[in-house]
């Protein structure tokens, strides 16, 4: 079909005069259904996404799309629903390595004896360049265009995203002990800013200020990544209340619940995205809400690790931003958006005990728009709107597997799995298609595999 | 490999003596690793799996497969894990063409407004067939060999069944009120009768007695069904306890809640499957410990219609055997025995705020060798043993996307999809491998989507 339309394209420019302005783009995407996740904005049926450069141009009727532009790339997705790509908005990617290293184990087991001893031993560049490459091809392929990462050596997970023709808000990961990456807090900041300034005019990467968490990082420590983020303009990203352990320690050791002494430090604010927010009490949920912050919920790892279920009904009724994440892959097992797009909308309703609480486009919501605003990103990426970026994903909805289709947005949300994502675009660059990466070879994939599986085998459980 | 293999056997057996000896069997499967989910047996690696006719033969490892058989077929799995088939503990396959007609509803604006005017237009003889085969190609191409259902027409569903080539423990629905498919109680049970007798004989369908709910069956009926069940050697199929609504009403119609009542009636014993199980005190998980009942646990559909959490852990802990279910598409909106399983060891983990909770081999166990306790089939499947049912799944685990694999199980229950089972055998026979089904073309699929899709839309939401 791609043949034929484009030589009836052709055919119609020599035997036309009228048709000789119409305006040649980079690329038409004709999808069966387009889901803008615009509020309040119907599901399109039958429209075209037109890219040029790496931004959406247009967006229209398919039949008046085939009238008013030609392409350089035409993409017929009779059977298909385009949506903006996905964005994870809490991860440590560079884990990826570790998927399944340990599982089953009390949580400070797993810390202790596995995860923590593989990191002291193995985290380097090279390992987190290549853990994060094998990261993000299982992102590209389930239709992540852009995660909120927070690991060691962001500028070796930066070449990854790269190489891989993703968009990344890296977390400046900053802590108080030393580690293979850094000696200090101040060894951290510094480290995370020579990061931030490597890739600076690098049009898909941004960074934020990655505090690890209150039972890591000091008051001082805390102060500083204030300073520097109001100075910087950056966001800070760290993980919050994912435990009833870093309550009652906080309680102990500073008197106060961890988010009560984040306010006082000054960190709250429209720029602050917590990951997790497991255990909040009604009081903390209104301090969210008062200050603006964000909430990456990570559904399956807060169950895996036995943390707990995050009042998610609640804080979206008191008007909390809330994105979605995986976490690493050692908690998780995937970094599957479709998968935690599932359970957030699941678990709120068997929780609430109310099937109406997150229902599909609201979840939707959640991994595209929602995020996007969370990363301070909602001017560029995460809605299909004229001006905004070519991040954009396309699911097939019609194997046999998963038909009938009666609602298209219920059936991406609760039937479709990250296995029916066909093409996955990145500022208008194909940078995924059935099973095929762009720039990313599944030998090179494998021989990652290979070398580190065997080094890391020793930590396993 | 294939060939190279099957040439190599057949050269040594000219030129060898001996090995006129060995004898030829149907099938040989020699799989990397092979779980046989038999209690304390460890995992099996390079073991082979003789099959003859419909049953398990010998299981050893290859190198000792290779010099003591030859077959007609042999496939090899050098990347895949070989476990039993999946058994779905509840369902209503029938419901597969109502999958996603309305999602995010209140229960009874769900059950009024659109299933019931859905069944009530819908539900023959023919809408149950071809909605059952649609049901049933889901579950074959995700490992589900087996079955336990409950919806009108069952003969019709037997039809399905019988075409795909799986195994199904068909419940013979009880209601009180008319519907197309029966007057009243007696009607049912006759016709349910009716059914039983049209597959005696078949090797691969199996019968239960199933009254729908407490709710929806009269004290009478409860006898009869008791009385039938001891007369024919039947199980029974319940949904109990499913929505505190049900609870309430029971209450205030009985003086007792359900299960009380169920116990006071003679339903309770080791032949009892309890769909859902999600609000149940203590005191009445000791009473399905004591009399040796199973709960069919639905996690996906109970946190998507909101009826709650059921309490696994307390379940497991006191003894009671659980199996899982993905109950109907219409509430669900896969027939994924992998989610399920997915879901149910975090959810269990989550809930407890314990992470050993419900541990990946116990996941696995769940989806085998419990359920098939559950269906009183643990004599014939749900462990891969000599004398059993050759009912095999093959698990590939070496993708890309799902690398690296440190733990078989682990990376089986947290990591791997459906979209990872290459091959499903029943009963020996090969009925789904890498898209193909043996006995289901994909036009047959796509023709009652496309007869029945236009019919049901105008129930949707």
């Amino acid at each position: 079909m791609w043949g034929f339309f484009i030589g009836r394209m052709s055919g119609m420019n020599t035997t036309n005069h009228a048709m000789q302005n119409i305006p040649n783009v980079d690329l038409i995407i004709e999808a069966h259904w387009v889901a803008t996740v615009v509020v309040n904005a119907p599901l399109l049926e039958h429209y075209s996404v037109i890219v040029q450069a790496d931004a959406i141009v247009d967006l229209l009727p398919t039949v008046l799309a085939r009238k008013q532009y030609t392409a350089t790339k035409l993409v017929r997705l009779d059977e298909h629903i385009l949506i903006p790509g996905l964005i994870n908005c809490h991860t440590h990617v560079a884990m990826s390595l570790m998927r399944g290293i340990a599982d089953d184990l009390p949580l400070m087991t797993w810390l202790n004896d596995h995860i923590w001893p593989a990191e002291r031993a193995m985290v380097s560049e090279q390992f987190v360049r290549d853990s994060s490459l094998l990261g993000c091809a299982e992102m590209l392929s389930g239709g992540v265009t852009c995660f909120n990462d927070m690991y060691f050596f962001p500028q070796a997970t930066a070449m990854a995203v790269n190489q891989a023709g993703m968009r990344a808000n890296l977390g400046l990961a900053v802590l108080e002990f030393a580690t293979n990456y850094a000696s200090d807090a101040d060894d951290y900041l510094q480290k995370g800013f020579e990061a931030h300034d490597s890739w600076r005019g690098n049009a898909l990467i941004s960074s934020s200020i990655a505090p690890h968490a209150p039972y890591t990082v000091s008051n001082l420590t805390f102060e500083k990544v204030v300073t520097y983020a109001e100075q910087l303009g950056l966001g800070i990203h760290t993980h919050l209340h994912e435990t009833r352990d870093e309550i009652n320690q906080s309680e102990a050791q500073y008197g106060v619940r961890p988010i009560q002494r984040l306010a006082q430090l000054g960190l709250l604010g429209p720029n602050f995205v917590a990951a997790h927010g497991v255990h909040l009490l009604p009081h903390e949920i209104d301090l969210l809400a008062e200050y603006g912050c964000h909430i990456a919920h990570c559904p399956s790892s807060n169950l895996k690790l036995a943390s707990g279920i995050a009042p998610i009904a609640s804080l979206l009724q008191n008007g909390v931003n809330v994105g979605l994440g995986t976490d690493g892959a050692a908690s998780n097992n995937r970094l599957d958006m479709f998968a935690e797009m599932r359970l957030a909308a699941l678990l709120a309703k068997g929780v609430s005990e109310d099937p109406t609480t997150l229902p599909a486009h609201q979840a939707l919501e959640m991994v595209t728009i929602n995020a996007a605003k969370a990363l301070g990103l909602e001017g560029k990426i995460g809605s299909i709107e004229v001006g905004k970026q070519a991040d954009l994903v396309a699911v097939k909805l019609s194997d046999l597997d998963i038909s009938p289709c009666y609602d298209p947005i219920s059936h991406l949300v609760y039937t479709c799995g990250r296995e029916h994502v066909t093409h996955t675009w990145v500022a208008g660059e194909l940078r995924y298609s059935n099973g095929v990466y762009a720039n990313i070879e599944p030998i090179e994939l494998k021989e990652i595999v290979q070398t580190w599986q065997p080094k890391l085998r020793q930590y396993k459980h």
